[in-house]
């Protein structure tokens, strides 16, 4: 499996638009076991992204997906940057589909 | 919902151990929606764990669970410290737990 957990940093008011924006596009990756957005209680204009895949090939395919692009391109202009990203590689866990995987 | 992003430094060779334990402490927690053991592609001797619940009280009610206080135990000696530790308000995402609590 492949993970990425990732901070966004968005400009100022826009954090909530561009989750909805990643909520509505994610919701039908092909490969992707899990996607989780979340806001920082200590940062009013950030988001966290937790992902894991089967693969970091499935990941890679999503950036292609015409609703993932059209997400992308619909979020840029919310973007003012990024802050800690790690990648890590899943072994496991609780959760429905990731059970599955195992 | 409530998460935790955080990184699990374990002493030399006891990773592949204290995921082990986490696994299989973690299966069945009452308000746990996801709970993501990781590798660090970077570092043999660390372990990322990402964790949603319904609440923060859920979470803080499941480090007195019979199972999870066995695992905190067991898992102690393997554990050589802390790294980065983010709390998070997950907002919504992809997975079918996390779609039903939604």
């Amino acid at each position: 499996m492949y993970g990425l957990i990732g901070k966004i940093k968005t400009k100022p008011g826009q954090r909530d638009a561009l989750a909805s924006i990643l909520l509505e596009a994610t919701q039908q990756m092909p490969g992707c076991l899990s996607y989780v957005i979340a806001v920082d209680p200590g940062d009013g204009d950030a988001l966290w992204i937790t992902e894991v895949w089967d693969s970091a090939e499935s990941h890679k395919a999503s950036l292609s997906l015409p609703e993932v692009k059209a997400a992308l391109m619909a979020g840029r202009p919310l973007i003012s940057g990024f802050g800690e990203r790690f990648e890590t590689h899943p072994v496991g866990g609780f959760g429905t589909r990731l059970t599955q995987a195992r």
